[in-house]
């Protein structure tokens, strides 16, 4: 079996049939002159790249996992050497600054590459993704000494970066958090605390690591408004980026996970450790999430790349294995049995993996080409365009996807019957690393009243309308498409009802907050399941589109009408329940109080 | 944190107050005296040794998990010494006939047992529970001297039994299976063959391990009539089953998975080993099949153990997790932050693996009563009705006890949050364990098979009758009760919307065998929601009448109604969605061949 085969085919179609990435990099100010051929070529080392060398360490990585020793991580075996041929590739360079020597590509082109990597080896690929934060951040708010100091040997990989959040008291509510920072007499500040669940917050691939801290100046007021942003290196740098001598920045133990055994998740103690402030004080939550949106993306990516990976996965096995005969007579009437994807159950559940993992791609590719955007629009209104629509989609991306990766990651599990409990398979393991993405980078439920609560009611709907409108304007231009029926009326009317829903839920909430949360997660996942039929629809007419003039792609086209189908006809339906309950009241969740759960 | 609390209050209202367990005991031949206090002391002696023997072990015996060393498996730290205290209480024994050392006590008694030690430590629990599968079997169609020489000891828990079916090529298919039985000229046969999958196949924890092994005989047919059962010992023994020497049985290595650590799984080689013949030639299939029903609702109940744990730990968590304040106001207004059991999504994860863990005890012990009746009902016309019943509802609750199952474990992992990935707080293991619940003893998919194929419609739709009849009656029985209004209108609904969708589903299956597969998850999973319909109205309606006269358990009562009145608007609309995807047809599925899947 295959560990992984990337499927190039499959984004070709996305980013230049479905989504026109060409045009859009022509008309992206310093990407002008990016050809197809060399996005092509990109990808194609990426997908050698994931598939030679992450793929065949995937086992090896879980097993293994992470070692600690009286404050050095060691990685799997492949690990560290993987990193240095990355490193040596220039990968770690594509999209950052010329400035800092970095490649100038789109950030898009990036995500495209994350999804390669992710699904090669989601445990190694979580090293590179955190460096990618911690650059932004500097390069963001960052005084020039700290870019000097710290983006040439991040943007070359030769370090990495960390994002220190979380504390043992507080993960999703920040304003609790304890770390503390002392200011010197030489504008530097001693920051002293426990972070824990840091990825990457130590291992042996890199020569530095930069942690990008939050932390309380001593005096600040309590909650979110106090606190601020550090920069915290393991070893202390000079000015030109030479490494010094050691900080007060120890790694005290590696979790024990579920999953991403090769991905160090440490609890890193500060104490007095070196470090310097970035951007204002008592502002470093804003500065922190500058880059939230295009960081929830990647790990929106996480989602379909695990239902990209059990998909391949289970679609090998359920080819190959025999066992019983087709309820519509024998398919392999010389072999001892069928192979069990004759059975229409088991092409459900293909069939899910396939529309969850396609429809995934096309989500992300279009949100990063947002990205692009939101960076590097030619007009000011295009930029505020599309971060607005992109900062609508960051919550349904992040937990839409990640939600139906599981699904789909768990039903690999279930093609493989009994065999996928066992691990030299493969599908456990992608199970049980895919159960971090709906939990990291914001839960569901926190994506959801983000969603819902911040931006779809805390716009007025507006928010919502800027996608709505999108979709209407695609209805109206395909509404005399014959063949585009099926996929467009149901859309149509779709469309209509999350904005009547949306008024729905929104007077409740007026009279109890509490409704908010009550129907979040509902919303949330309606919202998902509409925005994938707008996206599935696309497919279906961009595949439709090309069989009228080239035969040449027919099976591949083919098979994308049918997925498009198969969803509107058997996932779609599952607005039908989110519909009802999330307009149940949010009674029966408050009947209890906290001891009648349980007697 | 507490490891687990045997929920004995509920388990006493849903014997005791809602199904009527004293009178159906005081009605069963043979347990006609058997008290109500005899049984509270049997629980409560049962759910001490869960919780102090068997809940403390829970987490070691994962982390060790079972070793193999040249042929001999030893379990982790603990699990021996706790067998044999399992063993001196006389556990083992406790529904076994007199005859043999048992103690005579219903079936329906150690099926709750089974929730008890299942939910306290799951890998454990497997040993036990595959030597009932043996000893009855035995029983049931063994000669007198295979019953002296092999039941005594296996009454008694001295040794232990598996069930040897699966093979590298065949689980769900055994008609495929190659492991021969060669006839010796002493009446014996020399089996030879491996066999995988294999729970207790070799451990420490006994003097013997007797195997039932399913084998064709040399020169049988082909396919499932030519399969024929064996009982084949670790070590051999004489008529009074004293061990005489070791057999050809060999432990050839054990598999790594994704949970149940604790419980060895493994690859059995017998060659040439010596073995005897139980029941008929080439009738071993259905001798095998005896106690499916039996199996599989102790399989079932595996589901709602998960559920249980998971919500009690998650109950804890949440109650004691401080992060944010509650959208309609602090409820913890002196402390840092609220409790997360205030915010409305948190409790919709809650209240669902609520309603699932005491839903699914609900059908369980319902099941358990069938059990008892197939067994030893006072009428044969009883005991018929009983068996049909059972039939019918064991693939419901197979399957959907452990879909809702897994799927609650999942929601606990949620409710922690990222701490939920961390293995220390035990409920990334919970799910771990419980995801083979789906996949074992037949799949869901084998399950939906079993229920819409060869019950419902192979019935003609009496099978489902036997049901949904008890439930009109019901619903008539309760039409005038005002209070119980919003639970029976609903259920009168779908009681009449399922014997519809099943004629529908019919037709489509008259015309395409296919249709069958293509609804029939849908199908059992519309069933399983209507089926806890059922039993929540029940539950509410016995806690109303308790309310009406005793307010001694109000807060007790009144959150059950509360979890009724959660589980019929939150819950069962996800019917809505299975009433639409099962009957939109097969050709979504079917339209790709095996190489249009992927490209």
């Amino acid at each position: 079996m295959a560990d992984y085969k990337a499927p190039l085919r499959d984004i070709d179609f996305v980013m230049n049939k479905l989504l026109g990435f060409p045009a859009h990099y022509a008309a992206l100010p310093g990407n002008e002159e990016l050809s197809q051929e060399v996005v092509s070529a990109v990808l194609e080392e990426s997908a050698k790249f994931s598939e030679n060398v992450l793929a065949p360490m995937y086992r090896v990585g879980d097993i293994e996992g992470c070692q600690w020793d009286d404050g050095n991580v060691s990685t799997p075996t492949g690990f560290k050497e993987a990193y240095q041929q990355y490193v040596k590739a220039g990968w770690p360079s594509m999209t950052h600054s010329s400035e800092f020597g970095g490649q100038d590509l789109p950030n898009s082109l990036g995500i495209v590459t994350c999804e390669l990597i992710g699904t090669g080896n989601f445990a190694w690929g979580a090293y590179p993704v955190l460096s990618t934060g911690a650059m932004n951040t500097i390069k963001a708010h960052g005084t020039d000494e700290q870019k000097s100091a710290f983006l040439p040997n991040l943007v070359s990989g030769n370090w990495t970066g960390t994002m220190c959040l979380t504390e043992p008291h507080c993960g999703t509510d920040l304003g609790l958090l304890r770390t503390k920072a002392a200011p010197n007499s030489d504008g530097s500040y001693s920051v002293s605390g426990t972070k824990i669940f840091i990825t990457g917050g130590d291992h042996d691939m890199a020569d530095n690591i930069v942690h990008i801290v939050l932390a309380r100046i001593e005096g600040a007021p309590a909650g979110t408004k106090g606190i601020s942003l550090f920069v915290v290196p393991k070893f202390n740098v000079d000015a030109e980026g030479n490494i010094i001598d050691r900080n007060a920045v120890n790694c005290g133990s590696i979790e024990h996970k579920m999953g991403i055994h090769g991905s160090s998740t440490c609890v890193m103690n500060f104490d007095s450790a070196k470090g310097f402030l970035i951007g204002q004080e008592n502002k470093g939550l804003s500065a922190m999430f500058t880059f939230m949106n295009e960081a929830r993306i990647v790990t929106a990516s996480q989602g379909y790349c695990h239902a990209e990976l059990g998909f391949q996965k289970s679609l090998e096995y359920t080819r190959e294995r025999l066992q019983m005969r087709s309820l519509s007579g024998p398919k392999n009437p010389t072999g001892p049995a069928d192979p069990i994807i004759v059975h229409p159950d088991v092409r459900r559940m293909l069939m899910s993996q396939k529309v969850f993992s396609e429809g995934g791609r096309m989500l992300v590719y279009y949100c990063a080409q947002l990205v692009d955007l939101t960076l590097a629009a030619a007009t000011e209104e295009e930029r505020k365009n599309a971060d607005n629509l992109l900062t609508f989609l960051t919550p349904i991306a992040k937990a839409f996807i990640t939600e139906t990766g599981f699904e789909s990651a768990n039903m690999a599990i279930q093609c493989f019957g009994g065999h996928g409990f066992i691990s030299e398979w493969g599908v456990e393991q992608n199970l049980r690393d895919c159960r971090i993405s709906t939990l990291y980078e914001g839960t569901t439920g926190i994506q959801a009243l983000d969603l819902l609560g911040r931006k779809v009611l805390g716009s007025g709907g507006k928010m919502l309308q800027s996608f709505t409108k999108i979709i209407h304007s695609y209805c109206l231009e395909h509404q005399d498409n014959v063949a585009m029926q099926e996929f467009i009326k149901p859309l149509v009317d779709l469309n209509k009802e999350w904005g009547e829903i949306t008024m729905s839920v929104g007077a409740k909430a007026m009279e109890n907050p509490d409704e908010v949360g009550g129907s979040s997660v509902d919303y949330l996942m309606y919202s998902g399941y509409v925005t994938y039929a707008y996206f599935w629809a696309r497919a279906a007419e961009t595949a439709l589109k090309i069989l009228d003039t080239d035969s040449a792609d027919e099976d591949f086209c083919k098979s994308k009408v049918a997925a498009a189908r198969f969803y509107f006809q058997r996932i779609l339906p599952r607005t039908r329940t989110h519909v009802v309950t999330m307009q149940s009241g949010v009674e029966s969740l408050m009947a209890l109080n906290a001891d009648q759960f349980a007697f």
